[in-house]
């Protein structure tokens, strides 16, 4: 079987989603935690207007900490265009972000497809000549809160024009966490008929539970790059108080049960959920985080 | 695609693991409410000795109270032994219980597994007199807190033996919540040589958060009947603070989403799971019934 490999989102997708702003240095103190949990990737920030995202506002100072780090290279940054690429200095991968839902993309970034891939163009030729590496998100393909269904075919079309421009992969996302196992193989199928499951990342949301259970139709089908979120930090918007992104602990977890090989240290992703409880006062939905936790006899925050 | 069946385990396993007593008059609210909801059969408590589970020491009340009921044929009752069924006047269906770990057979019913075997002839035999059905749980299938892995073979054996018995139905629990798909689809393959998929449950708990992941498995390996908890009630006996059920809002918003036919009614569900968090006074683990809740911007209790 192959390596699995783990993109870590709290710090980005998480937080974004919390409304208390988190001190900079607490969120510096996550992030090298979730780093010495050898996690593959981390998404340290967002360089989207600060007025867009408060929480997000220390983007730079982010950056700015971790600009001569050893490990730079596994940090990556959310970028919305040239403007946040021009903040990003330090970065040696950024990632862009668009909807396949035209309806979501529209509310969501204010431009229809063909606008979004005008205003990316200089970002991925930038990234280009400086040699950063460009992941691209493509949100609400299992579902749009205003337009439910996404044919899997406008995903497929959209991937493959941001596989064109030079995104090395395509984190496809259910933002709203409506995806199930059987909707999952419908997809992917679509997609794997004409894209590399190499280029292919999954990105769920728990909101309904069934993050994992998506992911082990990924498993089945040869995806081998899933995102997730320290503790399942992160809510969704479009339902405060339900349940955000997958939790990395529960995908780990599972992976490790199911014999897959993750280059995670597993005593010290536990470590890092429970820091992220900390920092953030409040206990976290991760369904292993608590087991874990529990085994430790650790008090949880109540 | 078959029909699902549901089995409610709420009011038995979810509140046996609750540290305050329940009023009898809000455990009889909360069965009303899920036999409303339509669900297939819904076990409403235990004739274990009420010195072992104090929180359900009301069971002859309970089942006093719906001994006239009209959907009386839907309610179960679990009974440990003869003096257990002595108790169980009014039941049309009982449980009967026992470990595939033979050292978790013996820590928690105190006897070997011939001597289980032994204590059963007569209640097999008294309900198979009276007419009353017996349903029978094989826990600690997936995994055992003092054997660890359980030989599947092991499980198809003494399932075999208490088919043979008389009992109508085995359900296979993952009392500990270890289980993975990878596991799942082992143990189902084993157990489904010799046994028909109509005989077998699904019990799975939700401790790691892949009780769905494994239900997907069951699913695709025809598995009709899934237990499950209203609200994912119960947590783990071996990990105070940990999830327990899979939570019946989470399993039916799945097989809802898959296309799966059940006869629950999913408002009225929902409406079962609100009460339990208001019975309980606290905020309840299923992800689906939180999503709900969030729509209908119903404030969560904290």
């Amino acid at each position: 079987m192959s390596k699995i490999r783990i993109y870590e989102v709290g710090p980005r997708d998480g937080l974004q989603n919390e409304k208390a702003f988190i001190p900079t240095e607490h969120k510096i103190e996550l992030i090298e935690s979730l780093l010495s949990a050898n996690l593959d990737q981390v998404e340290i920030t967002s360089f989207v207007n600060p007025r867009w995202i408060p929480p997000l506002a220390d983007a730079e100072q982010i950056a700015k900490h971790f600009e001569n780090h050893p490990q730079l290279d596994r940090l990556t940054a959310l970028v919305p265009n040239l403007m946040g690429l021009s903040r990003a200095t330090q970065m040696k991968e950024i990632a862009v972000f668009m909807s396949s839902s035209p309806t979501h993309n529209l509310r969501n970034i204010n431009k229809n497809h063909h606008d979004t891939f005008e205003a990316f163009k200089p970002v991925f030729e930038t990234c280009a000549q400086k040699g950063i590496r460009v992941r691209a998100y493509l949100s609400t393909v299992w579902g749009c809160p205003y337009e439910g269904r996404i044919d899997p075919k406008i995903t497929r079309q959209l991937a493959q024009t941001l596989l064109d421009m030079g995104a090395y992969e395509i984190s496809l996302g259910d933002t709203i966490g409506v995806g199930d196992p059987k909707q999952t193989r419908e997809i992917l199928s679509v997609l794997l008929e004409s894209i590399p499951a190499q280029k292919i990342a999954m990105h769920m949301h728990d909101t309904w539970g069934r993050a994992l259970a998506n992911c082990v139709i990924g498993l089945e089908m040869g995806i081998t790059t899933f995102d997730s979120s320290i503790g399942g930090l992160g809510g969704c918007p479009y339902a405060p108080g339900a349940s955000g992104n997958l939790a990395t602990e529960d995908l780990v977890a599972m992976l490790i049960a199911m014999g897959y090989e993750t280059q995670v240290d597993w005593q010290k992703l536990i470590h890092a959920g429970f820091k992220a409880q900390q920092l953030l006062g409040k206990q976290l939905l991760s369904r292993a985080l608590q087991a874990e936790l529990a085994k430790k006899e650790l008090l949880t925050i109540s």
